[in-house]
């Protein structure tokens, strides 16, 4: 059994841990955070007022950023938060940040043991400069796929730890629904107009799950709104957690068109726990979560899109039910995240 | 005499030091830095790489970031300027910082002798709650209003240093002019419409010399340039240090119609340096510069500013020069920092 550790979660500030509706990442730290608490960690958990958590809540913000309209300076919440934690720096074996760079300095200057868990797309130039002032932190890819932008670059890897969920969130769904769901939020990069001509090309209907956020309002309403007027096409906009797991279940396929460097793609293991395949292009992390061929298929073109769709039924749900039970549960991912844990603070005490 | 120090100066990346052109915050860190050097201290000064001066220089960014359209991530380079400042805190007997609360929790972190001036505006309520969490770090106001909004908030000031000019740059002109003078950045709070009205109203020319702000690119387009179309008004554009001086000394006064709390309003020096007066609403820090009566008029209405131009004639330019000399030159600035140096370097020595 591992030694119970004072650990402290670092959540953004912009949604509450757990999110109400779309946040992966709070989502994620949410996860890690409940289960530490269940393995008997003394957890402390930062993130907005509104948070519901078994572990001590530490909140530098009222109420989650992104849906309070009087909150304006994200930034100096931000670094509230840290300086909350930093200066509290002794009384934890382990600090485990999820705000990314803005971190880095804190850490090395509180020199304590932290680790960073990198949730977005690394290839951004501009931030190069300070990932490289910043070698010693301990970093944490959530897919191989995310580091390839830092190749050369010398960061510190402490590990690659998938993001899990938790299986009864999503049940199985046995059978197979009869229409094709995109889930997530409306941009130009995740390619709803691919997900849409798809449809209309196989003739089946298309349900669409997705927040719009305030920079992506004009592409929703001159790219996407006029194709939304078709039969095949529903739009529903954004959706709870439960409602989630029905909409993926009773899917035929979750499409995952993507055509930006995803991380990781929460997303695809929610469809595949309730044994839903997934028909995904082949972006950062797709080709380590879906097994080609076995829990959906890697298609890139709308021609290979339009023939994976017609293969759905030589794929086992039980089978993508299976993958995630093995690959993607929460205790995997804490298991990943305690072996780091327990080497970082054994670092710290024989420094 | 004063003991020699070693001293960094922090300033912001977005205009090299000295600026081209715009840049107040730039500008007075120039100044201080030299100043600093001639009086024998060992100066740092962290600022973009393009900047000019006698200290040594450490610069997070090749270039300044406004003028520099490849740079996108402002937050992590100037977190990677702390950081490069607060690692090396040990060298330095006082840190003195220019880029506003972003730099406490380093200054805490470090346990450095910092101080920070802060450059802009303090209504912001969505700042309070990190300066309340920071009330130990020693603060200078540029101006007795610019502290207006902070009242109870219990955070601890340092000090009072009105901003200094070089004398030099802005040689005296003992002739009034024949037109008023509007300078700085077009954007509502600066009320360019209201100069352009008294203008008008008064029959004389107004020249105007500002830059343009993306971000009031639409209020200048809609609101300023339909009002430009008059004989008696001129549109210059952003003009450098030596043509400002010929600018404002060659003005009947400067127009400063300010609609929000000006935290302390350089230009309003600069002209009262070249022996222009002033004609300015009671935003901010305005009483405390503009002497009524002696250096120009506080005049809140159109009405107020018509009457204020009519009495022009009463206002002795000689006697704008001298306020000038006695209370806002650079050497006065910097004796008003160097005594809280070695306050802030005893307190350290002593601790």
């Amino acid at each position: 059994m591992s030694p119970r550790l004072r650990i402290a979660q670092v959540a953004p500030l912009y949604e509450r841990v757990p999110p109400a509706l779309y946040g992966g990442t709070e989502r994620i730290v949410g996860y890690i955070t409940e289960e530490l608490v269940n393995r008997g960690h003394h957890v402390t958990l930062f993130a907005s007022g509104d948070s519901e958590t078994g572990a001590k809540l530490v909140a530098p913000a009222p109420r989650a950023l992104r849906l309070d309209a009087g909150a304006q300076d994200d930034l100096a919440l931000h670094l509230l938060e840290l300086a909350r934690v930093f200066e509290h720096a002794r009384e934890f074996d382990v600090i485990h940040c999820h705000v990314g760079h803005l971190a880095f300095p804190f850490s090395r200057l509180a020199r304590a043991p932290s680790l960073h868990t990198l949730h977005g797309r690394l290839d951004l130039p501009d931030t190069f400069p300070i990932f490289r002032h910043f070698l010693d932190e301990p970093l944490v890819s959530i897919s191989h796929a995310q580091r390839q932008p830092f190749k050369g670059l010398g960061v510190t890897w402490a590990g690659t730890v998938y993001h899990g969920i938790r299986l009864d969130s999503f049940p199985f769904s046995p059978r197979s629904g009869a229409y094709l769901a995109f889930l997530g939020r409306i941009s130009p990069e995740k390619r709803p107009d691919l997900a849409i001509a798809l449809a209309k090309r196989v003739g089946l209907p298309l349900k669409i799950a997705a927040k719009v956020d305030k920079v992506d309002r004009v592409y929703f309403e001159r790219e996407i709104e006029p194709l939304l007027d078709d039969p095949l096409i529903e739009f529903i906009g954004e959706i709870g957690e439960e409602a989630k797991a029905r909409f993926l279940g009773e899917a035929r396929a979750l499409v995952f068109p993507n055509d930006w460097p995803e991380p990781f793609g929460l997303v695809m293991v929610e469809a595949l726990a309730c044994g839903t395949p997934v028909i995904a292009r082949s972006c950062g992390s797709v080709p380590e979560v879906v097994v080609h061929g076995r829990t959906g298929f890697i298609a890139d073109s709308l021609d290979e899109m339009e023939d994976a769709v017609k293969d759905l039924d030589r794929i086992d749900r039980a089978e993508c039910r299976r993958d995630v039970t093995e690959r993607f549960t929460v205790e995997r991912m804490v298991n990943g995240y305690e072996a780091i844990y327990a080497s970082l603070a054994g670092q710290a005490r024989t420094a």
